[in-house]
């Protein structure tokens, strides 16, 4: 079979759309914030993309009925405030870097078909402790994408992050680079112990901003309270009495 | 070399036959289930599945003679009772995840050509301790088909399996749903220690009331005996005296 | 690249040749066998087979030349007494089990090429302790070569090996069974714990019986002495006093 | 995607060019050669080379602009002294044998296309403790270019390196020996416990002979002294009182 089978259930028409990437990662960051996004934007899906490259798994629904694991792409048309846009989610990333490069080519040429003007893909700073104000860390394709995202409140700070941006983020502007396609990654700080609604929050904040989206954060806030009581219970039971205020932030 | 090569020994005429699939897994449920019904229907062998991802290796039987290690397809036909069937089991699931997506494919695409009109695959679910009575858990590529397996005994549980469907028994769903077959798995509740002849009985009791077809299930009761003596007798290894009431039913 | 590349230096003229595989293994048998088999028939190698299978290795010879790994093939020519023969040796095995499958599919290309009558393939039989008097197990792709061989003292013993054969040796044999060429495998006893040349001596014992070729053991008798010695010593070091009898076999 | 993209931003007018491979190795000898020769001789990138056999992975600069990973290609052209020279660097090797078999029969087409007449490749011979004057050793195509290397100052010593060589810098000699290209593997002694420029001075002093080239060394020695402090503080760290001199050699 062809590694990557893309169904098309609907051509959308869309002029010069952004993609948003948010796929399973440090965290869930992204894929928590284009999941949000997409549900706020009640974006609609129009293809599904299966490839074995994806573990050989399907999920079952609450009804019993299955679904094979994919990665979905949706649109939400331009509404005189936002532009066009395209979000990329999913169940899993490639399994391998073969199939990280193979999956992230079929998409930029998805993108190329679309028109896609710029993409922003979605991701979590791991950051090793926990973090009360996530910052949103930044990188892109180019130095002038660079400039103008500072001044929507991304920070770009030197050295981080070291060790470069592996998996789905990365390559979209790596590779997106090569294709021509300008390109920003967005990181939301986050422990990267848990999954992390509040850097997905914070990463969705910026972007909301920049895309010139309304957005209720309420679910998100409500899901990352749930994961702060969980964490707070964590600690009771590591260290029941009085904890050290400097040990407080970490976990583990 | 191809990757997978199939050599078709005999062209069955079979209208709309029924695919069961029972290759090694859980508890080897699905497999045990399989050959059991195999037998019991004297189906005949109709064509060898070699593939480049399955292990390296060949199989000496008693007198010497070797088998590569493959799969095997069986049909039985029609005989007024039950429909026309074919039975595919094997020595291996592919070794990879992309081996697992070709050898579904591959076999999705036989049964394109023989009209195969459902699919039902047999596993294990695996729930880490002993069970006296399995129930039989569901999982299909449509609401239609949850609703008619319910009124087949079929369990159909939220959140069980909760990890989904692994392996060839989730994928000719997965990938059966995108060719357009209808496909339910059946899963044998099993511990997951030891290979499990009344899991394999408890999915053949239901599969036998689908099909219409008349089982001797003693052979089964027989190898499920043999197993339960020997876990028995691990037991008494492992707690001689006294054991607690509610420890019997766990190992390990 | 291709993943395998080939280069015939001489295309050697033989009439329905033997293959003789010695490939790396457990205990090297096989290959000490095949080599010290091709030393003593002066045999000429004809081609050179390298491969993506293989590592990305290269050996550097005493004067500091490099050589790319590889296997070999090597012809000796029929002299009255010894039919044909075609020598397969070298440096390592496929290091998947897609590659095993490529490579060996590979090898019996250039046997059909070539009009190989039957394939013998050697390896060793590993048995987890010291073996004085190591036997000849053996397995073939019909129960005819099976009865054939037990006429020659190769030993045929249910249930070993229990686990199948794995690599070149039992490939050439499955797919050789597939491609219609009739092959038998020699396996003598080994402990797996050491390069062990006194199995590879069986082994040779027997094969140089089937094809009629003399040879002098005089080099593989004194590698396995210099093993034995070298295991003593370990023997000694591991328990110094009075070893038990009914231990003295075992190592580890 | 294609497996590797080559991308050539400018066709460089070469004559019979000598190739200069130094990609990260044991304690990034090559590379550390290579780049340093690189800046001494302000040679120019001529050529991009990306491949799904590198991790999925973007390196992100000071500025917070990403470049996919890759190796890259520069070239220097003859000064009335030195040769034309070609100069292959890069972020890491293939991942697999099989990406390294491609990478490397990918740059051999490239050498051909070029013309290029010998190959030089780089790296560090890994002897597990601190070397203070390290040797370098090699290891070549034919004899010729073994008893060539010699009167340069090369050190070719029967078993070093033992295991042969392995990556690149070995697949470049075999590989390139199949293509009729002369090819020498340049290895200077390092622990392999750390980056190690001491080890690259070595490498690049006999290659700066042989090419003619004229190198400025105090960058790499300063960053060799920088090394020898750390080490020495981990040495005084683990062995604070008095250590014996015949340990002062070997860390770890």
């Amino acid at each position: 079979m062809e590694k990557i089978k893309t169904i098309i259930h609907e051509e959308p028409v869309l002029k010069g759309p952004i993609l948003i990437e948010g796929l399973p990662g440090v965290g869930n960051v992204g894929k928590l914030a284009a999941e949000h996004l997409l549900d706020q934007l009640k974006a609609k899906k129009f293809a599904d993309i299966y490839s074995a490259y994806f573990p050989p798994q399907v999920i079952v629904d609450e009804d019993g009925v299955t679904k094979l694991v994919n990665n979905e792409l949706y649109y939400s048309q331009a509404d005189g405030k936002h532009p066009d846009l395209i979000i990329l989610i999913g169940d899993y990333q490639g399994l391998t870097p073969e199939g990280q490069y193979d999956l992230s080519d079929h998409v930029l040429q998805l993108c190329q078909k679309y028109g896609v003007d710029t993409i922003f893909t979605l991701g979590g700073y791991g950051v090793g402790k926990m973090v009360e104000q996530p910052r949103v860390l930044g990188a892109a394709t180019t130095k002038e994408l660079v400039d103008d995202m500072k001044t929507k409140g991304v920070i770009f700070s030197k050295g981080e992050p070291g060790s470069g941006i592996v998996g789905a983020s990365g390559l979209l502007l790596g590779l997106g680079k090569v294709y021509g396609i300008k390109a920003v990654c967005l990181m939301g700080e986050t422990s990267g112990y848990f999954v992390d609604p509040k850097g997905a929050e914070a990463v969705l904040r910026i972007l909301a901003a920049i895309l010139n989206v309304e957005i209720d954060f309420s679910e998100l806030v409500s899901k990352a309270e749930q994961i702060d009581l969980i964490t707070s219970k964590l600690k009771e039971i590591e260290s029941p009495v009085e904890p050290r205020k400097e040990d407080l932030g970490y976990i583990g």
